[in-house]
């Protein structure tokens, strides 16, 4: 059962910067709904690797996909995971250069990952993420067939245990160091979508629909 | 010593994909020297950590860097990370669900991270690091007093356990999904600068540096 509250664990908890913790499960959301990819942190072989991949949202889980000769998805099934999604929104130019930061929104999650197996639930999940990266195609694309559905592994992890770290807003300095004369603010970073490209090998006569990402229609 | 090759280990080695694949230090280099943010992975408590910070190059050397009282940085320090820097280029629109993908450029560097502890070192790696993410704020800024670098650990990977994974260009689909009546293509995903924003306390009669991101001048 969830709460609209995130709960702390020892991981979560912040330490510095308690002003960008965030503890609204609704933020948690926020940031996992607005990005498009994600890093997935296992151990493999004892050492940390961290790829990054696709995933999708469905009330309090979430959905990872990827080959199922992949090893690195095979190292997280069942096993501790950190998925962490980051949208860099600015460059944050102090006056001191140990003040310079970045405006961001990033949430990690923390838990184990479960390799479904259920097929009505597999494709669920992968309904999910196709909507999660591109809208609408689900209905749209040719639906995954057996073979291709055996090449897929999906995880799952349950959005218990998350921390939301939000900066934004101006630099901050130190009192003495607005006197500098030196410039500061914020530059942003700004992510978006080009003007759909159509494949080389498009048949001929068939239009940009509307739900495709970027422009389409 | 570095070779122009990026060697491979059993686990930069490509098991799929392996048009995806580049060896020449230079592709790693490029990824790296284009990126804002890395994604770092870290085995803490025994499980695993992925936390997205800055970063610089310079030569074979990555440089990382946080507070000294950031419990991921000191998981870091003398122990196996896996350093993942990520741009998502982007969205590629199949004819078939299953060979929806994305384009991006991805670099994975493995590694045990040395804690930097000599002064100069550490101070070269600071300026590396803001450099990479703010050009000619270093010399423009005021510099870290003592106490700002003791409240600073600086972390340096080498660049010798890599690899570099990309993929552009249309979808691919199985032969006989080219005759569906389906839109293919690619969005691409635009990452840039805003204007300069600068800060509402900022004195009056500084204008805007030429060296600022985002149109500064």
């Amino acid at each position: 059962m969830s709460t609209p509250y995130l709960s702390s664990t020892s991981r979560t908890g912040l330490r510095r910067h308690r002003e960008r913790g965030r503890t609204d499960r609704d933020d948690l959301y926020a940031v996992l709904d607005a990005g498009l990819i994600c890093h997935l942190g296992v151990i493999a072989d004892g050492a940390p690797r961290v790829l990054p991949t696709g995933y999708g949202r469905a009330g309090d889980t979430l959905y990872l996909h990827g080959s199922s000769a992949n090893t690195t998805m095979a190292a997280a099934a069942g096993a501790q995971v950190c998925v962490t999604v980051t949208h860099l929104d600015g460059l944050v130019y102090a006056r001191a250069v140990f003040n310079h930061s970045m405006n961001y929104r990033s949430a990690m999650i923390y838990g184990t990952a479960r390799l479904l197996t259920d097929p009505a639930e597999r494709i669920e999940a992968l309904r999910v993420i196709t909507e999660h990266l591109t809208p609408g195609q689900w209905s749209y694309a040719r639906p995954p067939s057996a073979k291709e559905l055996a090449a897929t592994s999906v995880l799952a992890l349950p959005l218990a245990e998350a921390s939301v770290k939000i900066r934004d807003g101006a630099p901050i300095d130190e009192p003495e160091d607005y006197a500098l004369d030196v410039w500061a603010g914020v530059v942003p970073v700004v992510s978006s979508f080009g003007k759909p490209e159509p494949d080389a090998a498009l048949r001929q006569g068939i239009p940009t629909p509307a739900h495709i990402r970027g422009g389409g229609g």
